[in-house]
C-alpha cells in the first residue's frame, strides 16, 4: 500500500477543465492529485530566426512554479535574474515532446508557445505539464482549422507522460512528491496515443537500475499514458476527431518524409 | 452607462476564496470582474539585514503576471533576467501599502512575503493584490496568534485599495482594461478599515485634472474600498475580531515610539 | 521652527543654472539647498518600437546618484548590474510628467531624452529632477523652432514639483533629507503652470492621513510649485514666452483629441 | 556501411590519456573519434550549504565548449552572460552521472569538480565527458587515499556512456556529428562497470519509437559501455583496483542507509 | 600649432576644487581644459575578503561618464547592465596607480573608495580623473591623521597623470579628443612626485612607433607630470607637508617587507 | 640564476603547432613553458554596425583559461554571468594589437575573430595569446589568397608579444608565473617584425621605476619579440613570405590614406 494508499499502478485522480483563461487562444487547468498547472497555448505569426522562410512552424515551451506552488517558499527565477538548469530542462523537454506530435510544415510560418505555470506542486509537474499542454494546443488550432486558416489539424497524434520510479523495493506509477523524493530510481516517460516512446528520461542517481525494474517501469508506464489519453480524448469530445487527421489527408507527405 | 453597464460608482463583482494553495500558510483568490489575483503569505523567520538586531519584522512583496494573463502574450520577467519598472513599482506599492497597517515591532524578527500572480488581468491588477493579500496576510498570521507564537496579531486595522479614473468626462470607480486604457486621469487609491489613507498615486499624463476632479475621484475611493473591507471582514469571520485588537493590549507602543 | 530654519511653507533656495554641460543640446545645473542636480537633454531623430510610423515623439527620462551624492556610499547601478526598483520608479515618474505638457504628435518622430544625475542629495532629488530637466527640455527645442526644424515649441505648459509632508505634526512644504526620513507622511506633487495636477503620489507608510492632512499638503505643494514655475519664467527669459504658444496656433488639435 | 566506414555496432577510436593539465589534481583528455574533451577534477575542502554539517559531500560538473570546437563559431556563454539550455542539461546530467557510483559519505564534506572542456567537437561530447570525467575523478582521489585522507576510494563502481540512436533505418552505436544531426531517435546512456543503468535520455523528436527499437538500442549501449570501461581499467592500471573496494570495508554502511 | 592654438608641449587649463561635494569625505571637482570630472573618496572601515585579517588595506576605483558627457548621448552602463571593457580597463588602471604611493599596510584593513565621474569629456579623463583622485584622498585621510586614528599620513609620494600621443608629424602633451581621436600614438603616463613611471600605457595601433619616438612622448609626459603635481601640491597647501612623510616614521618598513 | 634555471635575458622554450582544431579556417597550439594556449582564427562575412558599408574590416579577440588552468581552481565568467576586468583588458588588448598589423581596407568587410583559451597557465598567457593568434590568423588568411578571395595578404608585417619585469633586483625576459607574482615591475610588450612598438603595458604597482630599469625592459623585450618572430616564420614556411607583400602590391594605399 502507498504512502497516499494507491496500488502500484493507479493514477492519482486527474482532472482536465479547458478554456481556463478567457484572454488566451487555448488554455487548460490541469490537476493531478494534488499538482495543479495552468497551461496555456498561444499561436504567434512568426518564427524564430533559424526558421524564416523555410516555411515550418516551431513549437516552444515556457514552465515556471509560483513562489508557494511549494512547502518552502521557492525565489522567483524573475527576482534572481535567470532561469534554473531545473527550469530550462523541463521546458525543453516539453516543447520537444510537443514538437514530436505535430507536423510543423502544415502548422507553417507561426511559432505555438505553450506556458505551464504551476500553481501548487505535489511530484510531477512537469509529465502534468505536457498533458495538459496537449490539449491547450488542439484549442489553440481547432479554430484556425474552423475558420480554414489551417486545412487540417497539424497534430499528428495524442501525446502524454507520466512519471514512474522505483520506491523502496516497488515500482510504482505516477509519484507524489513524497514518494518522488525519497525514489531510488525515477523516470519520466512521453508516450503517443499510437503507444510510441517519445521521451524517456530515467536516473538512478541513488541506484543504478537493472533492465528488468526497467521493463517493469516501462509498462507502468504505458498503462499510466494510456489513462491519460483516454482522458484528454473525452475532455476534447469532437475536437479529439481532428487530432491524427492529418495524415489521411495528406498522402504526399509521407513520402516527403521518406526522401528527406 | 459604462461599457460593461456598471454605473459610474460600482464596483465590478468582487470574489475572495481563503486557503486556495495547500503548500502556503496563507492564499486566496481574488477576482475583480475578470481580474483573477493568487495571492500567498509567507512567513519566514528571518529579516533582511538592514533590520537584524532591531526586534522588528518586514514585509516584501512580489508582483508577476502569467504571460497569458493578457490579451497578447506577455514574455516573461524569468526569460527577459530581469523585472520592468511596472513590477517593481507595483511590487513596492503592495509591499509599503501592507506595511503600514502592521506594527512590525510586534511582528518580531520575521519576514513576510506577500506573492500576488495575476492569472488574468482585466484591469485594476494591483489594487486587487493588495486587497487580495491582506486577508492572505491575516491568515498567515492568526495561527501564530492562536498557538502562542504571538502575543497578538499585529495588524493594526484593515486595508484595500481601489483604482479611480476619468474616462471620457466622467469619474468612475474601479476601472475595466478596457476603461483604463482610455482613461484621461487614473488613480489608485489605498484605504485603511478607519477611513484613513494609506496611498494616493493620481496620474494625469493625458491630462492633468483640476482639484474638482481630484475630490470627485477621491469620494469614489472611498466608497469602493468601504465595500471591499465590508467583505475582507465577511470572508475572515471570526478572524477579523483580531485585526485592531493590537491597539488596546500595548499601551506601552505608544511610549516606546515617543522615546525612539 | 524647522530643523534649518525655515517656516513650514517656505522652500529652500533654489537656483537654476542654464547650459551647464557643453556636449549638450539642453542643460541644467539645479540645486534646491543642499540637492543639486545635473539635467540635460537629448533630442534623437527616432522613436521606439512602438511608436514607429505614428507620427508621434516620445519622452523617456533615466535618473542616477553619483555614489557619493548620499552620507553613505551607495553602490553603483551599473557596477551591480541593475536599477533599482527606485531608481526605475523615479525615471518612469520624470517621464510621464515631462510628456504630460508636450504635445507628442508636434515633436514628431523624435524622442528625448532627459537625464538626471544627482551629484548631492539632500531630499527631494526626483522633483528636483523634474523641476530641472523641464528647462533644459525647452532649452533643447527651442533652437528647432528657431531654426524651423519644428514650427513651434511642442511645450503646452509649465511644469514643475516639490515634495510635502507631514513631519512631527506639522504639514511642510520642501523637505529635507532629515525632515523626509523622519516624516510621517510623504507627497510628490507635479503641477502645471495653469495650476493643475499631473501627479500626486503621496504614502503614509508610518501612518495613514486624514482628508484634512492631505488638504493641507495640497495647498503647500500649490504655493511651492508656482514659486518654481516663478524661477523657470525668469530663467528662461524671452523662451519662456514660447512655451503655451502651441495652443493657439493649432485649433484643429482639439477637434483631433475628441475624435480619437 | 555507415558514413565512416564502420559497422552499426563499432565505436569509434577513444584514447584517453592522464594526467594531462599539471595544475590539476586529476585531468584526462580523451579523443573519441575526432571528438576531443580535457577533463579536470578538482576537490574543494567544503560544500554547498545545503549539505553544510551533514558528513556528505557533492559532486558537481561544468561544461563548455570552446568557440570553434564546431565547424561554424558558437558564441562564448561567458559573453553573452549566461549559460544556455543545453549546457546546463549536460552539466547537470554529468554531475548526477558521477554521483550516482560515489559513496558521498565516504568522501566527506568535500565538493569534487568536474570540467569538462570540448575543444573539438564530433557528436558524443556528453558521453566523452562522463567517460573522461570518471578517470579524472579517480586521479584526484587515489593520492588522498594514498595520503591516509580518505580511508577507501568512495567509488564504488566504474561509470561510461556513449550514446546510440537510429539513423536512417539503422540502430548504431556511438553516432558522430553526422549521423546525430540526422538520426530520428538519439539516445545517451550512462552504465556502471556491473552493467546497471545509472540514466537512459531517448529522444525521438523527430519520430517516436517502439519498444523493439528501444531494446536494439539498449543492446548497443551496453556493449560500447562495456568497452569503455575496459579502457578505464587498462588506462587506470593498479589504481583500478581501488574502485569499488569500499564496499568490502564498510558493512555498517548498508545498515545505516536502512535507517535513513 | 595645435587645433587650440596651444604649442607641443603645453597642457590645457587646469583646475582643481576641493570639497566639492558635502557628503563626501574627500571631494575634488577637477578641469582640464573642456574635461570635467568629480571625483571622492570615501573611507571604508572593511577590506575585500582576499584581505581579510592580513593587516593591510586597499584601494579601489570606478569610473563612469555621464550620458551627454559626450557630444552623443552614451547610453548609461546602468542600464545596459553591464560594465564596458573600456570602463573595466579605466577604473582599474585608477584604482593600481593609487595603490602605488600608498603603504597598504599603514592604511590598516580599510577600503579607500576613488569614484571619477566624468560631466563633461573632451580627452584625457582617465588621467583626469588619477590627477584629481589623488587630491580627494589625502582630503580623505588627512582627517584620520589629524583625528588620531592614523599615525602619519600612508600616502608616499604625490602622483599624476597625463596623456601624450603623435598628432599628424608632432608629439603632443595633453590631448584634447580632437586630436587622440587622430592620433596615431596614444600613450598614457602616470608619474610620482620623485619623477618615477608608475604606468606606462602607449598604443600604436594605429602605426607601430619607434624608440625615438616613444622617449620624446615620455619627455613630455615628465613635463606635464610635473606640472601637475606642482598644482596638487599647491592647492593642498598645508597638507600636502604630510604626504612622503611615512617613509621617515616607519623604519621599520623595510625590515618587514624584506622578511615578507 | 633564476627560479628555473634560465639566465636573465632567457625565453622558455617556445613551441607552436599549426592547423591544432579540425573545426577551425585557423587554428594554433602554442606552449611558452609551461603555458599552453589554443588560439583559433574564425573569418566571418560581416562587420560590426559601425563598420558596415566602410568597405573596411575588424578584428577582434576573445580570451579565456580554463578553470583549472591555474593552480587553484578559477570559477568560470560563464557562470558567473559576466567578465572580468581582467578578461576585457586582456582581449582588448589582443585584438589592439593583431589590428595594428592588418590592412582592414584591404581584408575587407570580414571580421577576424581570434579566439584564445589557455589550457593551463604559467604567466605571460597573453603575450603568449598574441604570438600564437597571429599565426592562426595567417593561417586563416592564406587559403583566402589562394583561392582568389583576397588579392594579396592584408597582413602588413609579424608580431609577437612578450613579458618582461624586475624581479628582485633584476630586469628578467618571459616571466613565468612565480616571477610574475613577485616582480616589483611588470611589464608587457608587443612588436612588430621590423621592430616597432605597437604596445608597451607597464605598471610599478609594487614599486615605481626609473628611466634606466624602462630602457633596460624594453631592451629585452626586443630581444624575446626577435626569437619568437624567427619562430613565427620558421613554423609558416612558404606562407611567411606572403606577410608584408601588401606593402608593394598596393602602391595606391598610401596615397588614399594621406587623403582620408
Amino acid at each position: 500500500m502507498r504512502i497516499d494508499g494507491r496500488t502500484n499502478d493507479q493514477m492519482r485522480k486527474v482532472d482536465i477543465v479547458r478554456n481556463y483563461i478567457k484572454t488566451a487562444e487555448g488554455s487548460v487547468y490541469i490537476t493531478v492529485g494534488d499538482t495543479r498547472v495552468i497551461c496555456t497555448a498561444t499561436v504567434e505569426d512568426r518564427v524564430p530566426p533559424f526558421l524564416r522562410n523555410t516555411g515550418k512552424g516551431w513549437i516552444t515551451a515556457e514552465y515556471s512554479m509560483l513562489p508557494r506552488a511549494t512547502l518552502t517558499r521557492t525565489p522567483r527565477e524573475a527576482s534572481k535574474g535567470k532561469l534554473s538548469g531545473r527550469t530550462m530542462e523541463i521546458q525543453r523537454l516539453i516543447g520537444r515532446a510537443l514538437r514530436s506530435v505535430v507536423d510543423l510544415k502544415e502548422l507553417g510560418e507561426r511559432t505555438l508557445w505553450l506556458d505551464c505555470d504551476v500553481i501548487q506542486a505535489d511530484g510531477g509537474t512537469r509529465t502534468a505539464s505536457i498533458t495538459g499542454a496537449f490539449v491547450a494546443m488542439v484549442d489553440a488550432l481547432v479554430p484556425m482549422v474552423k475558420n480554414g486558416t489551417l486545412p487540417t489539424l497539424p497534430v499528428k497524434d495524442f501525446l502524454a507522460a507520466t512519471s514512474v520510479g522505483i520506491v523502496g523495493e516497488n515500482a510504482c506509477l505516477d509519484l507524489c512528491y513524497e514518494e518522488d523524493s525519497t525514489a531510488i530510481v525515477d523516470m519520466n516517460i512521453v508516450m503517443t496515443g499510437s503507444g510510441k516512446y517519445v521521451e524517456i528520461q530515467g536516473t538512478g542517481e541513488e541506484s543504478p537500475f537493472t533492465t528488468d525494474q526497467f521493463n517493469e517501469l516501462l509498462f507502468l508506464a504505458k498503462k499510466g499514458t494510456e489513462e491519460l489519453i483516454r482522458m484528454q480524448k473525452e475532455v476534447l469530445g469532437e475536437d479529439a476527431k481532428l487530432v491524427g487527421g492529418i495524415r489521411e489527408t495528406s498522402p504526399l507527405k509521407g513520402q516527403e518524409s521518406l526522401s528527406e
